[in-house]
């Protein structure tokens, strides 16, 4: 497809910026000999030539033109169609099918019934702006996994329901145990909202979209504007994934079709109450109807009431069911062999399945990489070769739970852990600036190529643009100052929400995320309003940071396929733990400190004397003093991590120069990460093993580094916080070890 | 007046409590010998049985039975009352009465003229829960001293209307010049809002109540509950009272009815466009049809709309019209002769006049302040006697601008520096915690006061749960650390906004201002809705911390009048200062280095390269350099005032004891803050002398403590910065030789 005037000029730019960054910057790639380094960056302004924006464009027309959530006939039709794309690009192409649960709804009723009636809506109005909003096959608005049932309750209000706000219920002295709760959406990932209310002892959970998190407070709504109108709804899913993504039955294993399966009530990852998302337009009528006290200042919304917690002067009725069927989940699995390495592969993957048509999430990242995909059978057909293979995938049912990448990750994970170098991942793209989490021996790679990528509005290197941002947006003067002196790309460490997450925390792959965003917000997200019309005037009109994206994602496998040794840095990496490690050793004091101030406070009277005698209020309990723990071993391991990555560093430098065998080597460096891994995995969720990395149990998407002893401390776990330091002292010694060997062998 | 059971059982229980006091603290109390201190400690404990909380509500109900504001015939007939029970009680009373300008509204019209009409209602509603709420002789919702103005114009949204706000417009490109600007209300005194837009070229200004800041956001709103209703207004006062107060046309004398005039477009203090307070019934259509940019979203309030600034799209009509008419003020004044020292005036003072019905604003204070009067009669017909003269005062006119406390300060100022030992102000009150402003060297005295008044909700001392507020509402653990390790009452240093203001910094006369609150917030302030029936529902309904204000104000008073040595304390006054004086000079450094950072950023390209080129931003201007500035003339005169404070604190124990006329001493003490004073005044507000406390110039009521120096910095004047340190340096080493003075005639 010939390139438009506009992005030739573009594609023209970068290729003199590449090329004068490659004539300025006289010290070869990291990995790179100085000759191949030349060849490689001119083989990367190549490439960006033949990234197309309009392309891209036309790739999100075709690919968000029909609702097509996972089993729907417009998904499996998408599937197909990408699997041509790469077919066309000259990938060999292999749809590889799975069967899993995934729940449809066929009964969704929620109805005020105390003090007045209402009758929820439950449903996205279509908008004549936005052709595709009226169309057939959409999901009605529900979360899946949320438990079947029919039930009736008072209503009680939990903020975003997080742990801090079942504490604040505390202390105002309420209960929902037996009730049904409505939370707003944010602040954590939605799964994490039924499930602590569920813990609380809710028979029913409500999550709505306030118009101050998502709707008019933040500027005009859709069509006008892009965020949520009173009548917009979020769908998502609500399996608990902290514990173990995919499909529920088949926990480990590949969901083949004759794999054996739990029962459903057996499933550790499902909810046990009904749950359902609702428009402002719904929640209104039932939060107006809330008595008891006012809730506290900073649960309040946007809507044009006095908002009040409950209970007692408001009842709902809660209803909903589904249909629990086995659905085909179609990955889309296309290579383009390595010529040197075939057996070391460089995953690129983006999910091609949406809540209804998803031009954003994730028509837009899917559209990248298949230009990127584009890009590369045109420079294999010009000559060049990839020296790794590149493996580009498209994910099936990443919405409901991660499906497709977990299933495909449990059915090779053997192979993986063998093969796979890194895995790349996105997840849709949007309009501002970069952002790149992932391992942080990937960081020098990652700020290399972010300092080369050239920013469409501006001209400068994204690196450049996204530092010029943290500089302005930091609030505090020594924010501000850190900001400016900063001369390195830092990548933010991965929580979930997307298909990185088996790569990485269950077996230990190397993986980035990326996506550009912050000039793009809206109210579309798992919306009938995540449409190609939304896309094109809220989000990135001329697909600009589309093709930026491909560029970026593009790069890092075109010289993670090419590297003569991988590009891996395990100094940076050790920095990077070594600030987990002082946090979290400072966070114990801090936390002993706040007990103790508190505990001192409570021997006092000062809660009952300041207390307003004309409302409840409840003093927290006391809690238990922190004892000392032993963070000697993690200190030791440390010391050891940080000796032999000042050594490997010089080592694989003079190995570069002095050797051309450097399969060996590049084994022991991509599969360094794999030491991380704790083969016992979490405690109560064995199937997430990274010891740096892992979603937090209660929130979610966030990340919470150094999880198993993280979340110990938080939890006030302290014999499992005791066991976590040695576990993750143990992986970081084993890390050590195998850097010594590698460093030896590299001489 | 015979008082019920509970009243008086409370005070049987205060008696019990301050009688244990006095027994288990066997120091004497400060300025008293020991024989002379269990005389004040067992007076001070019959006081507090002759002060009824019923009685207090039965004033509170009688006095706010009208509106009564200045010049009405009402709020004549309240000051003819109050005299009537000062003569009752046995004081001396003189009305003394001033000729002010006071205007009130004629035209008051505000439209909506583009892009829709929408004429505003400008009317609170009677609520008929209020019986008072329909009284006829209200005074229309208005900004007194607005100008007379007739005008058309854009509107344009400026968030609060502060100095930041119009930095913030600047960085949006959008300049108020010609245009009219509405602002919420808070943040700042309202008479700044207005100041800031006519510096910045606005034509007019409309101010309304946000329902985030003083609505349905709050809690319910009345009369189902205490927060505004959306018809409801806060009237007020816009006269630039920063500059001076009282009769803009009298500065510095007093209004008597032949005083020299300015004419009016000659006084300073006067604005010179309309202003017009508005309900956020009326401010929504307005808001609403607002374009440009979305605002900030700190600027958004809680109305169901997505707040733009402006301008553009939206014009509206404002016209204000005032009868300006010379008005009666009626001072109120009441003399109980002192019998050692008759020329030694303890002054305690609340207004009397209301916007409207006042019950809380002035009258629960007025109330409180009638009931010491009752008691000390009482004490006086018992045999008690005051050892100086007790000057009890009910001011007309301070709601306009605090007229009246200002005309007879400055009738009476030469008196006043020869007499005044301290003024004592109360204006209105509620139930909560102690809140205590004032001059430092009365801190210890305030202390121990605070630990000697029962608080009637929880029967420790108001100090005791003053502190268990403190500690519990501490947000960072260094604060609840800081709170918990507190042993003595602070004051708070004072700004403006009552009637102490003409004492404490235009005389230099030691101040206090004391209430109670934080458990009744309210919308009810300046409008209809202060009424009795909102004041028994929502603020002291039993009246008891009526009592309690009464007991604390009138404790002072008895304090200061029987002391035999005046119990200031200038080695906290020192403590105070010092912290001020470290505190100006680490901004100066922490300003220093935000330049030079700011003006790194700026000779960078940040700011360009984050603009999100969709949206206009415009960079801030490079600041110039601070240079440095010579704090050692301020450095020296603190170490002076240092070593004189180490000093007299003793010599002024041993001469207690060893001396019976203490006159000439005393006079020294109470004339002390006066040193403080700088004849030439704050830099373009000469009214103003004190050089520690005065109102922001850009904050109003709040206050800025070492003024001069501190406004000259945050205006980047430098060249007065370092002018206003010599002159406070001067001021300091006035104080500490007067002190040098005292301790040596002390021995």
């Amino acid at each position: 497809m010939k390139p438009t005037i506009v992005t030739g000029a573009m594609a023209g730019l970068l290729l003199m910026s590449s090329a004068a960054l490659a004539q300025s910057n006289t010290k070869p790639l990291a990995g790179f000999t100085e000759k191949a380094s030349q060849t490689q960056l001119q083989n990367e302004a190549r490439f960006d030539q033949l990234i197309s924006a309009d392309n891209i464009g036309k790739t999100i027309y075709e690919f968000s033109a029909r609702p097509h959530h996972i089993g729907s006939a417009a998904g499996k039709a998408v599937a197909g169609k990408v699997a041509a794309r790469f077919k066309e690009y000259g990938f060999t192409v292999n749809i590889e099918t799975f069967q899993v649960l995934f729940p449809t709804p066929k009964v969704r009723e929620l109805e005020l019934t105390y003090p007045t009636k209402y009758k929820a809506v439950l449903k996205e109005l279509a908008v004549k702006e936005d052709p595709s909003s009226s169309q057939e096959g959409q999901l009605p608005t529900y979360n899946a996994w949320g438990a079947d049932g029919d039930v009736n309750g008072e209503l009680v209000f939990v903020n975003y329901g997080l742990p801090s706000d079942y504490e604040q219920l505390e202390k105002l002295g309420i209960d929902v145990n037996g009730k049904i709760v409505i939370a707003k959406y944010g602040r954590s990932w939605r799964g994490i909202k039924p499930k602590i209310a569920q813990e609380h002892g809710a028979i029913g959970c409500i999550i709505y979209s306030d118009p101050k998190d998502d709707g008019y407070y933040q500027g005009e709504v859709y069509p006008k504007g892009a965020f949520k109108n009173e009548y917009g709804v979020q769908r998502g899913s609500v399996m608990d994934m902290v514990v173990y993504p995919g499909d529920p039955l088949t926990p480990n294993i590949a969901s083949t079709e004759n794999a054996p399966r739990l029962e459903r009530s057996k499933a550790a990852n499902l909810l046990k109450i009904p749950v359902l998302p609702i428009s402002y337009h719904d929640a209104k009528p039932l939060l107006e109807a809330l008595g008891g006290p006012v809730a506290p200042e900073d649960w309040r919304g946007a809507l044009p009431i006095t908002y009040h917690v409950g209970p007692g002067s408001a009842k709902v009725h809660l209803h909903v069911e589904c249909e629990w069927k086995q659905t085909p989940c179609y990955d889309v699995i296309a290579t383009m062999q390595g010529e040197a390495y075939p057996d070391e592969w460089v995953i690129r993957g983006n999910h091609h399945d949406a809540w209804v048509n998803g031009a954003a999430d994730p028509v837009s990242g899917l559209a990248a990489l298949l230009e990127e995909a584009k890009a590369i059978g045109q420079l294999v057909k010009q000559g060049w070769k990839p020296q790794r293979t590149l493996v580009y995938c498209a994910w099936d049912g990443e919405e409901p739970g991660l499906m497709g990448s977990t299933e495909w990750v449990e059915a090779h994970a053997d192979e993986l852990e063998q093969k796979a170098v890194i895995y790349i991942n996105t997840d849709g793209n949007g309009r501002g600036f970069l952002q790149a989490g992932g391992s942080h021996a990937l960081e020098p790679l990652m700020d290399d190529i972010a300092k080369a990528v050239i920013d469409p509005q501006t001209k400068v290197s994204v690196y450049e643009r996204r530092k010029a941002n943290d500089i302005i947006k930091a609030s505090t003067l020594i924010a501000r100052k850190d900001a400016l002196a900063k001369r390195s790309l830092s990548l933010s460490a991965l929580g979930s929400g997307s298909d990185y997450t088996s790569f990485l925390q269950h077996v230990g792959v190397p993986s980035l995320n990326l996506e550009f965003g912050g000039e793009d917000d809206g109210g579309e997200y798992h919306s009938i309003y995540d449409s190609y019309s939304n896309y094109v005037r809220f989000k990135d009109s001329g697909f600009l940071y589309g093709a930026a994206l491909a560029q970026t994602a593009g790069r890092v496998a075109l010289r993670m396929a090419n590297a003569e040794i991988l590009p891996f840095n395990f100094r940076t990496l050790y920095t990077t733990v070594n600030g987990y490690v002082t946090d979290l050793m400072s966070q114990v004091e801090q936390m002993r400190e706040a007990t103790n101030v508190e505990n001192q406070i409570l021997r006092g009277r000062a809660y009952k004397l300041a207390a307003d005698p004309k409302t409840l209020s409840i003093a927290p309990k006391p809690k238990e003093e922190l004892p000392y723990m032993d963070f000697s071993p993690l200190q030791n391991a440390m010391q050891d991590f940080d000796k032999v990555t000042r050594l490997a560093g010089d080592s694989l430098s003079r190995f570069l120069l002095t050797t051309n065998d450097h399969g060996p080597i590049n084994k022991l460096l991509f599969q360094a990460e794999q030491q991380l891994m704790n083969p016992k995995g979490l405690p109560s969720r064995p199937w997430f093993k990274h010891t740096l990395y892992a979603p937090g149990f209660y929130t979610g998407y966030g990340v919470k580094t150094m999880p198993g002893i993280r979340e110990a401390i938080e939890q006030r776990k302290w014999n499992q916080a005791q066991e976590q330091i040695n576990l993750a002292a143990d992986a970081i010694r084993q890390l050590a070890d195998h850097l010594y060997l590698l460093a030896k062998l590299a001489g």
